[in-house]
């Protein structure tokens, strides 16, 4: 392991894997830290090992592709339901599996990957050959925001590269499930990216329909990340985009400015809340690094447990950050609210799509660009952040919209029901 | 050509080419009519007709790929500009070139496609197995609507399918540049889509920079179309999506209630003005036919001559709708107004970018969300037509924006110069 103690500078006052940064995203490390390998997540576990995978999780998966999908009569489970679905995954899906698509992958064109999860994107052209003389890093940050808003990229911050986040090795079907990381250690910059997802959808959670929101948030994110991956290649620099993986998103996320985690283990961002999908380059490009923002979430996270009560199989804890783990599928030694994700995946499988009860029930799922929602931000951040929720519980409707009242809204009005009556 | 005549229904009153629809569209069609061939669109030509391709026409479609663009320290033609632009068009070509990217096209995995273009899309997983049983026209539409919406469409019309527009040949590499059209003619609907484009990056035309709003245009547009025709497809009904090509999109669009056309040539509609790219969806789901809709542009580019005026090398006519022809690059037996392929695609080649100053030069060239962009369509589609024209000459600057104000507005304020001083 000198590759990686190599990168991790101590910190004399606390654990020696701690670094001085982590004081300001207030993530607390404890000794026995220790890097995180891909193969232990829950979604590479439901490939190879028989405590994850089973008939029900090869079904899930299998349920994204129509001849597959187990549409039945149930809200929210019909063929209109799988189709959107499925259709909203779809350009996700061709973009992702080398497997299916080949040839274009000029970097790595033999070799079986899934690029934005367990690899880097390697569908780019040839960019220029030397890097733009950039006046100023404040002239490359600006230029690549602008581009990024125009590639539909949400919220963007940057953070320096950390040894610490990094998978120490990635997921392969092959042999004992491990690759070596392909990010090179001497990257110095992560952007890291917020891609919106749907708030409409998503009060059908859970239900196969919102999984059109996660799948658009993928394929928008996707083709984001692939597109200004390519501008910063085309402007002379090196560039390897992903979306969730090749390196843990959210203490990246946190360092780059984005926010702070939230007791669902999401990260919450003060544009979006907790609704939006991550996604990184990894880059050289010389960038201003953004520093970690506290907003207010730990403390008001404190005070609310509407994700925990909310999630049925209890995956979410009620007691305070700890270094408890559930399973080899959470990254040992480091302090924080860790859901199970086993008893989160293993309800995906039950109900054949994703979930995501804990956003929907989210006092900061809200749409933050209007003003009331924003005066409500300013109280959550406040001491009357107890105030705050209760005005949530109050005037918020956060139960399950029926998937045919999504479909077409004037049965709503027909049959004169009110959301939460449907609440599940 | 017994395929063709036998869909070709006639009209007693005038030519053996017209169907009763046209008095709708306004598009009058003369005995001398005929399909047209792709290989005689301009982009065609320019690969296989020596009177159009040239070393400057190679170079023009080389500098899409960046080790090949020609960056120099012109405004609007620097590395930067160039490198935005081809990144933007990336993700539109990862998913358009079957030679580059070859196995996952299940339908037609061994040919060389160039798909959206002169291809339909067939990166397509297995759709369901029999038609979903909706329960009217009416159900279908809704839904396919409200999904369209969320696949990032910006307008939606569906009309009946119709074999005048259906390019008789598709353009082909090999032999004599002719491949059989691959659309079913059993199929009963085409769905025209709008995708907007980017009004800031506009007004930046012609740079290399403003063809970023048309890379990201048909990127977009790609995914939107080969999301909704995964959809239609997990639905149970056929979809053969496309962009430009496979047939002529404009008189589609008229049939389908999208708009009117301009002196430019280019459809004009009441929301994106000029401004968007189509896309198609050739589709036997059940579907609401619109009705074409006249909104005042014939009479409206009857007095004003600002794109033919503003266009460079004179490619757009000044006079009134005929069926005169410039070259085979036009269509025959069509009264319309028709602009110069040749000379508008030279204009193109001499740049080294494409060019549509004729859309920023277009008083319908706005955003049609604002108020007052409403109040001026109402005034431009009155008998006060001409002063709405004269309020866009006084009121609206149309002159090009400086690419490095666009990189930076910053410096706009500081070199205290107004767009109109940097008019072409």
């Amino acid at each position: 392991m000198a590759r990686v103690a190599n990168k991790l500078e101590t910190c004399s006052s606390c654990s020696h894997h701690s670094k001085p940064i982590d004081k300001l995203t207030g993530v607390e490390i404890r000794d026995n830290f220790e890097p995180f390998e891909q193969k232990f997540d829950i979604y590479c576990r439901s490939i190879w090992d028989p405590k994850i995978k089973s008939e029900k999780t090869d079904s899930f998966f299998e349920g994204y592709y129509m001849p597959y999908a187990r549409a039945r009569r149930a809200d929210g489970f019909s063929q209109k339901d799988y189709a959107f679905r499925n259709a909203a995954w779809h350009v996700n899906n061709v973009i992702r599996d080398i497997e299916k698509s080949g040839s274009f992958r000029k970097e790595k064109p033999n070799e079986i990957r899934k690029e934005g999860y367990w690899d880097y994107y390697t569908s780019h052209d040839e960019g220029w050959h030397e890097p733009y003389p950039f006046e100023s890093k404040e002239e490359a940050t600006r230029d690549l925001k602008k581009v990024a808003e125009y590639c539909g990229v949400g919220e963007l911050g940057v953070c320096e590269y950390d040894q610490r986040w990094m998978y120490k090795t990635i997921f392969s079907k092959e042999g004992e499930g491990r690759k070596p990381q392909e990010i090179p250690e001497d990257i110095p910059n992560v952007i890291v990216t917020l891609e919106p997802m749907d708030q409409e959808l998503i009060k059908t959670v859970p239900s196969a329909l919102s999984g059109a929101a996660t799948g658009l948030g993928y394929t928008y994110d996707g083709v984001a990340i692939i597109t200004l991956a390519q501008y910063i290649r085309n402007m002379g620099y090196r560039a390897y985009g992903s979306l969730n993986d090749t390196s843990l998103c959210i203490p990246l996320a946190l360092q780059a400015g984005l926010g702070e985690v939230g007791r669902n283990g999401l990260l919450i961002n003060e544009k979006y809340g907790p609704r939006f999908r991550i996604g990184k380059i990894f880059t050289d490009m010389p960038l201003e690094i953004n520093q970690p923002k506290k907003i207010g979430v730990r403390e008001f996270c404190d005070g609310c447990d509407r994700c925990a009560k909310a999630c049925p199989p209890r995956a979410i804890p009620f007691d305070a950050p700890s270094d408890h783990v559930h399973s080899e599928s959470n990254i040992n030694g480091v302090v924080k609210w860790t859901p199970s994700a086993e008893k989160c995946f293993r309800f995906w499988a039950n109900q054949n799509t994703d979930c995501i009860i804990c956003v929907r029930s989210c006092p900061y799922n809200r749409d933050f660009s209007k003003l009331l929602n924003k005066l409500w931000l300013k109280l959550a951040k406040s001491p009357l952040r107890s105030l705050a929720l209760k005005l949530d519980d109050w005037l918020v409707d956060r139960g399950r919209l029926k998937t045919s009242w999504w479909w077409n809204p004037e049965l709503q009005k027909t049959e004169g029901k009110s959301n939460s009556e449907m609440k599940k």
